[in-house]
């Protein structure tokens, strides 16, 4: 049933840093597609069956662009080490594990029943070196109607033995092995970052991502002892970003001047010249609030990314971060940015719950027309039911919306989730 | 049923760093009061019946030791103000609805049934100006069986007209009415902050305070301009906290020698000086590290406090704060002091799991011998049910604790609650 109704109480972003509120109206969609929110039912599409949720919120889905699969299982552990420690102790072993694949089955069965009943309804995730597993978790992703990016990391140096792989050939048979197979998830290519990636594996990457048209997600500025580690390794390079740039893996591609969809996690430490180029390559920022509290990186630039023309979308970065919640990450990014303001920089003006909002149901545009239920963008939609909120008096939709991102971080009250049209998640049916 | 034993996996503070991990161990409780932990019961409680919560998490109840119990209906809205602007819009509107008794029997009840079924089991708590609401809110609480200390607040100046009160005589007669009246609830001297009392009503309060011994909780250096404010109030004042030192309202009674428990909220930017005093007179700092963060006032300098000998406990400090969970108050607690060491100083180490922990179920020592499943300790309890996070591989209960604390911020997983010995909250009788 691709041609429905929504009922409700609709939100959504008008522009960035305005909600478009429809109290009991009507959001329809035709083929998966929105035909636009009216306060009646439209003549022509008065014979779609009406999904009634009066005195429910209905909001676009929620996306996470930046998180890595594997470290699902250890999620809320292991939060008082410091990135090198914590990728020693927690990341790295938990990855290996991923060789195994009953293991594999395990742990990711468990992430993907997780991303079903999240808000999340689009992702850009990090799986391991291991292609089965990764295949593994792109069958299993698939049939869930989730549209996702998922990674096969790529890495040949400076990590654990069992992590490293002496060229890209498993990824090739892979991409082979997968082309036209899946209809909702899709590969992308994901270099693990500039530290353990030799410039002949950066080279191969480029070149895989050009013959398959690719885009590509890697880490980018996260901490200052990276940064500092990158320029060594890469001595060439003027800013961290332009090491990506050098091997046309930062939005652009300099032989051919083709551009594709390239998302860098985190950009805490990134400057003015990487920023720039940034904006120049349309390289999309995924800002990871509580993995850069967490792992003591720090606070991302997120109004001067925007005021730049960087497009920033939001990430949980599971298992840094320690929540799948997109609400929380969306709070997390308005929490952030009124310390940034206080601690850093008076002048970058603290996000709105508005913009951030906005940054999680847009995803930087890296999903294309998302985010609105204007005519023509895709039906992603959470039906959210905020009666267990028990407002006292009145509350406006906008006020309602706010209040259940803050107050409901653990799945509790969504009601349903359709991905382009599609209902991936009903709360009776479970 | 005041004698029994728990069965779990027990876990409390053995000091402030260290936490004590008895798996699969017995809690027993006499009288209200904590005997110790067993691996096997000994032969003197073998009659006590056991509560076999196998496979569950047994920890010492958490506190609060500020929050406004009026500001819970407005909760995560509001969230994009500055302080002025929403004290302005939403805390004083929302405290003058307290005049009316309907409104308040409705609005605490909601309040009273959300703190039955957190994790707290110890409060200390803002009403608003208004007696027979307040009284209203302590019979109320009183009932519950959870250790609350509350405060008909007093304010004289700078407030709305309807929020100001001529004189205390208004808390006299309260005092007087509730006088032997509660077993569980008690009241404490209450001062809003010195921007809203006279020194009038200051040493009113001191008198009243020692007629009756209570103990005192307010406001202190929140935030740079209230901080200056006061300053120009009381000229004579080196800072703040001296504003209500010369009023003994301080931890001290200059009069007497007397001394008194005071508990402060914030300390956002105590000075040393003010850091030396609150030392020297036990005044315990009530650290908000969630209303810090939402009203843009920063992050309190808790590894400063702690060395300097300041005894500190957490509190949700709701409505700017946004939600009641004491566990996201121990997490936020160890997030924000991870920021404040990259961002402000970068030798102050930041807090880990357990300190944070040791804060929130020690409360500064307010509430006396609590914290510990210690002979002679006060029998606080809570039982977790965290099956729900998991976990692929065995995770020590030390891990699940940490877990528990970052995943379940939603009361999820509380299944039982003691305080004193006694039940205050059986999941499944709900």
């Amino acid at each position: 049933m691709d041609n429905f109704i929504l009922k409700g109480d609709i939100v959504f972003s008008k522009s960035m840093t305005e909600l478009e509120i429809s109290e009991s109206s009507f959001a329809v969609c035709e083929n998966g597609i929105c035909k636009g929110v009216f306060k009646t039912i439209p003549e022509k599409f008065s014979y779609f069956p009406v999904k009634d949720h009066t005195g429910c919120l209905i909001i676009p889905g929620l996306t996470d662009i930046h998180l890595h699969a594997p470290q699902f299982p250890f999620c809320g552990t292991g939060t008082d080490l410091e990135l090198l420690e914590w990728l020693e102790r927690c990341a790295f072993p938990e990855e290996e594990k991923y060789s195994d694949e009953a293991y594999a089955q395990k742990a990711y069965s468990a992430f993907v029943s997780e991303m079903i009943k999240s808000g999340i309804t689009r992702a850009c995730i990090f799986a391991t070196v291991h292609t089965k597993a990764t295949e593994m978790l792109m069958d299993m992703l698939d049939k869930t109607g989730l549209v996702t990016f998922v990674g096969k990391v790529s890495m040949d140096r400076n990590s654990p033995q069992s992590l490293t792989e002496k060229n890209t050939d498993d990824l090739k048979n892979m991409l082979c092995n997968i082309q036209g197979k899946y209809k909702n998830t899709f590969p992308i290519i994901t270099p693990r970052f500039i530290p353990s990636c030799t410039d002949e594996m950066l080279d191969s990457l480029c070149e895989i991502r050009r013959s398959y048209s690719l885009p590509v997600q890697s880490h980018l500025s996260e901490n200052p002892s990276e940064k500092e580690l990158v320029s060594k390794l890469v001595p060439d390079s003027d800013f961290y970003g332009q090491a990506y740039d050098m091997h046309s893996l930062f939005g652009f591609e300099i032989k051919t001047g083709e551009r594709f969809k390239t998302i860098m996690a985190h950009c805490v430490y990134s400057d003015d010249e990487e920023i720039k180029l940034m904006s120049k390559n349309g390289v999309i920022a995924a800002h990871c609030p509580a993995s850069n509290i967490n792992l003591r990186s720090g606070i991302a630039p997120v109004r001067k990314l925007l005021q730049s023309g960087v497009p920033v979308g939001l990430g949980s970065d599971i298992g840094a971060g320690h929540t799948l919640s997109p609400f929380r990450a969306v709070t997390d990014a308005v929490q952030v940015s009124k310390l940034y303001q206080r601690l850093k920089d008076h002048d970058a003006r603290p996000l709105t719950f508005a913009e951030a909002f906005y940054l999680s149901t847009h995803a930087g545009g890296f999903f294309g027309n998302i985010g609105k239920f204007c005519d023509g963008y895709m039906f992603d939609a959470l039906v959210l039911d905020d009666s267990a909120s028990r407002p006292l008096y009145p509350m406006t939709a906008a006020e309602r919306l706010e209040r259940y991102a803050y107050l409901f971080t653990d799945n509790k009250g969504i009601k349903e989730k359709y991905v382009n049209g599609k209902a991936v998640y009903l709360q009776n049916s479970v």
